[in-house]
């Protein structure tokens, strides 16, 4: 059975994984390689559907535990739906944000715990553990500040929460990183956008050789 | 801190659930207790806007550890909004199924495994399990009958799921019976209405006694 790769662009706000990203399916078309580029909900009409619950602004009383449930289970979709398929024909998934985010949003910033939050999302990805996360790690101030810049975006729940919060979800894709030190790869994404994404090839090209 | 007592009633289809539960609040009521009556999603605006994407008919991709995981966040919300607050008011809590549903029904019936949605479960309900579960156990057959006799409901798209289910679901429960055997009791439902109740009231009568 042909196998693809799977690696993740994950990071705090304002790291630039949209450009970085679409930089990538760039490169991977040019080389002509099999590629899918998603993010969660990715038009999946289950997980899209979870995920208009989850940014319902007048979902005021959500429960920090709802949320990450409510998160792995749009992942879990998304993943059968979507990137099982595509890594079963052998294609190079690239996804914006999974695993490790939840881990360092839900799990660290708001407190639930790194390894309660793990344990759910083990039980939505079951194998799936990505090949590869690049971290795009960036200072919250620095982050935020390129999102405001970022006009044409809408403001969700999530952008609403202070910088404070961005601090410490920072501090869980730190304390990820040290853990899993053998798939998590951080790239400096306060850098210009041509270095950024030359690491960030370094990494995938890498990547691609080993398997 | 007052501390009210959590009961469920759960079981199969058909087992006279919802009857019961309504006479078992006459009763708690002609005593003077102060009581909740409740059954997920219970109002609770997150639980239903959860439950409404378990139920969608169009969902049919829907994959059981998704299914599962959206379970389980409608438990937690309707938990932390209804049921906690009136445990702490110090209430008699009857909720029409609860923990063990999930067990029997995704755990067992659909083979994710009764551990593995024990471990999102207790993510979701802490250490808020029940003080008692009465299974109202009644053989497929049977229930299913009842559930056509009783024109008044409409068909959800796990009533449409076959008797071989229902099997499976019955035998989850019989293994929570074992495992959990002092929290968990079983009342015959195949029996008359009256004689239902009065097993049920006994055992209700003897944790509130106990408390």
């Amino acid at each position: 059975m042909k196998k693809g790769i799977f690696i993740c662009i994950d990071g705090p706000e304002g790291g630039g994984k949209t450009t970085i990203i679409g930089l990538l399916g760039q490169y991977l078309q040019s080389k002509g390689l099999d590629f899918l580029l998603t993010r969660e909900p990715g038009g999946i009409a289950i997980s899209e559907q979870i995920r208009e619950v989850i940014l319902n602004k007048e979902n005021t009383s959500m429960d920090g535990r709802t949320e990450a449930l409510l998160y792995a289970a749009a992942r879990r979709q998304h993943l059968v739906e979507k990137i099982i398929p595509a890594l079963k024909d052998g294609k190079i998934v690239i996804c914006d944000r999974f695993l490790d985010a939840s881990l360092a949003y839900q799990g660290h910033a708001r407190g639930l715990g790194i390894d309660e939050v793990l344990q759910i999302n083990r039980f939505a990805i079951e194998n799936y553990i990505p090949d590869l996360t690049i971290l795009l790690d960036i200072e919250p101030e620095i982050g935020l500040k390129r999102i405001a810049a970022n006009k044409g975006r809408e403001v969700n729940r999530l952008d609403l929460e202070a910088v404070d919060f961005h601090r410490k979800v920072r501090e869980g894709y730190q304390i990820l990183l040290n853990r899993y030190s053998e798939r998590i790869k951080r790239v400096d994404a306060s850098q210009s956008i041509e270095k950024v994404f030359n690491d960030v090839l370094e990494l995938v090209r890498k990547e691609i050789e080993r398997v």
